[in-house]
């Protein structure tokens, strides 16, 4: 049944102490585990082990990972990966910490990526039988789960490509550079239902510019604002709205230098949505739909 | 690919003036065409020529659609239908308005749903180049989309296995009349990420409890019940939250009785969401999350 | 310079401890003291010692306190008030835990209010000094602080007459039964810049319907109407928004059986607002906008 | 009973069909009159026949209002303010259209204030006869009133005991140097229950920063920001909360460059509310809470 959504982000830091002040206690994330030196973080609605992966060694990406259905998917992907001229290799059950069985993939734009089907069940906040609806005393922000990221590379149409044929990625967006040029500077795929599970931008190779939380409304992304006013997190940029998927947005720092975002809304992305195209002199609103203004650190810092 | 969501729903009406002002002024949606006395209706979310069909001849279901990803499709799910003891039978292009090719399907539970792959293409009304995020002159509650609907029948066990064996739904929530005996009492049930697209009920035979219009928030969903206080629309029950689905929702009725819904918020269904148990008693917390008491009307009224 | 607000409401219940559960740990008020038997709780945003009073003996009202801004208001209210022929007496300072001087007063519709101007400061949660906006670790609803109230007795109108002739209070909106006899039903009076401060009803004298706390929005009435889920608080009725007054609310009960409310929104109610008129076949309306429709309980239930 | 709100706003633009443009179709207030080259609006949930006068010639502020319960008010203040050593002048019923006696003061920070009791009724778009909740087909960000003001000059100090001293203003917020010279910055004033009607900043003379419109919730501040993008109009910071008043915040400006605001939200001020003092090092964090910087729009162009 094929790729289900961003499973985990796998990422640097320079402070291990900070990074679970930040992820656990201003996002409100449960650790799941902390083993061999690497933290395992999970939202409250999510089951699995972890989503969020720190280890100790500056800032940027170590990689991410994007959950299938099915077991069965792995060679499906490798084979069709592999005629696309893409490197893969195969990492057995037990190598990481509560994952199953896995195929790593180097993407055209310089990241690794995995690929898997198993994960230790750890299981919601909530529970499953006759749960309830809410957490009754969040923990700062309390991200219920993972959303999907933002990655740089030299080539996005070549990955976008792969995304969308070998791995059944379908586009949601894409910004262009004009109409005539039809130049590629960024594209938004998704699997899921979501607006994107992983966005790809022209920029140096192997980077990361951000990864988002799901947040479920404009009220829980004002009250996290003030949650990073209260524990002192570097804001980047929000709240305001996207133009681009219409998402509602704040962006911050993790006290490495990860960008993160806190996200909600935009649409429901059936598979045979209309690709929407934005044009490079409208980026200011594709990105920031209300001021129409983008701000240097957003557009220039990439970890 | 598969089916990827409810794609329309087709009702009676006793009065088509009456529907209209329902349905396009009240609701806000667009009346795409009135063809040999139907009307079709699309939210403005939508891209394809209608999710709501209203014809003359009292009240209640005449049938609903599931759109599936490729033509392609249609074949398996006959053989796998057929092989299941369900009766299908193909209905051709052009006889049905702005719809493709599509295979018939006598519900176990009593309705006709199709399924089809091509549906005459509208486009949204913020379009596709450049695009804008609102509307900014609203008619009515604005609702975006069809988002799910619940049917009863005397045997949701078996429509259920249905639905996952041949058509690959999964089952988001079960309710159950306890532990020890697991009888099946309801089961909501997605195919697409939303929390679910169609619910099935114990009840009499071929009936439609309601279907429901996405809101992209409980401000939108407070919006709408202030249009209905204006519009006259007969409510049901809400503003509130239901426990199953963790949904925002307000239920009332079109003028002809058929219950509609707004309904905003619940997860995101991956497939591998581990499936969520209620237990008849407490099934009122399980409706209707806040006041934990159900209404008569609520529970009576199947049309 | 007059009254500023409701100040206090005062309360029975059977189960102290019940009592303690239900204002501190689901609502989120601060346990100020517990004196003499008595509970004393303040809201997050009030800085004054307690805004609910407890005290053990069944259910309904004790009494009610308006806080004046200033001591010298007291003689000016107690000679208007004995001219319209209302009794008063003079509490002095220390009678009552954390007040001052009192000027009580026996309401004609049966109840006793308590007009003062002194009570003991203990702050808000947020501070005064670089304050921050929010409680970061919320407990329960968390609700800020007191609102408004309803109370019921034979004579609404005469009533009326006294808090605005003797105590400057503004009439925000009147239900009559109907334009030709204006026989007053209930009405909702101000003197701070609230849509009401106190409303009456006719009804049996001297009885409670309900005390309301200020909730910033409506999603936090929708997260108060969780956290009762969570609680088993019962409720009454709501979400929903009032016709009278445009304010956003959920009625629930505390284990005593004093019907409480969420309210969030309304207008502010300069002087000079112009007073709003319901006739009694709109009372469905205006009480809940959106079903339009009352519930027994509602209209039968004082305390 | 003392002057009740900030009445009125009459500023100068250079583009009267732009500023009708703004104010009526993006910002949806009602255009009461054009008189002698002047634009009269007026909000939805406004009563009086104007809120904001435009007039031709430039930029900046002509003048502001209060209005006061009654003309008698007048008289008072004008011993006080006489005494007080500022000057005013009276002006008689029909020199201003629409409005009555009013007396002229010249505030200290060089602004024109005018205050006043009567101003032709109009009344509000929802009634007062079973008046409904909303505006059922909004116009743009369909601003329901005015709210408050921003204004400088070279001693803040001295207005604010002219406000407080002579007109019963109270004091909401401080901002301050620093706690040993106690020299001030900015300062809250309140009369009506809002966290301020007007503000004053140590700055250039006569001058502007912004005059706000109130808006009911997070929401409307998000939808407001969406119709900016629609209508392109030039957005100077936001959505956020400002530490300051807690209130929620979009800042954008008219054609013709004066600073408007979108506000939502803050607490109720009663009269014995404590001031809050801030300190110019946590100015930031008091002006835009989430991302605690200042942008240099915001805090250097007045006009």
């Amino acid at each position: 049944m094929g790729i289900m959504r961003l499973g985990f982000v796998h990422i640097r830091t320079n402070d291990l102490e900070a990074s679970a002040r930040h992820y656990r206690d201003t996002l409100g994330m449960q650790l799941s585990a902390t083993v061999d030196g690497r933290q395992y973080f999970k939202g409250w609605d999510e089951f699995d082990h972890h989503s969020v992966v720190v280890e100790d060694g500056g800032v940027g990406l170590v990689k991410l990972g994007m959950k299938c259905a099915s077991l069965d998917d792995l060679e499906g992907y490798e084979r069709r990966l592999g005629a696309f001229g893409v490197t893969t290799s195969r990492i057995s059950k037990g190598q990481h910490h509560a994952m199953g069985e896995a195929l790593s993939v180097q993407l055209p734009t310089g990241q690794t990526m995995e690929l898997y089907a198993d994960m230790e069940y750890v299981g919601t906040e909530v529970g499953t039988f006759n749960p309830q609806s809410i957490i009754r005393d969040p923990r700062g922000a309390m991200v219920p789960r993972l959303d999907h990221m933002l990655i740089a590379g030299e080539d996005p149409l070549h990955t976008e490509r792969m995304f969308m044929g070998c791995l059944d990625f379908k586009c949601s967006e894409r910004l262009i550079a004009d109409v005539e040029s039809n130049d590629l500077i960024a594209t938004w795929l998704f699997t899921s239902g979501s607006s994107h599970d992983i966005a790809l931008i022209k920029g140096e190779q192997g980077k990361l510019h951000h990864f988002a939380f799901w947040m479920n409304s404009w009220d829980e992304i004002l009250r996290a604002g003030d949650i990073f006013a209260l524990d002192d997190v570097s804001v980047d940029y929000g709240p305001t709205r996207h133009g681009i998927t219409r998402g509602l947005t704040t962006y911050f720092f993790d006290p490495a230098g990860n960008r993160n975002e806190t996200f909600a809304g935009g649409y429901t992305s059936y598979r045979d949505r209309p690709t929407i195209i934005w044009t490079a002199d409208q980026l200011a609103k594709g990105i920031f739909y209300h001021a129409r203004e983008l701000k240097e650190s957003f557009t220039a810092v990439y970890t």
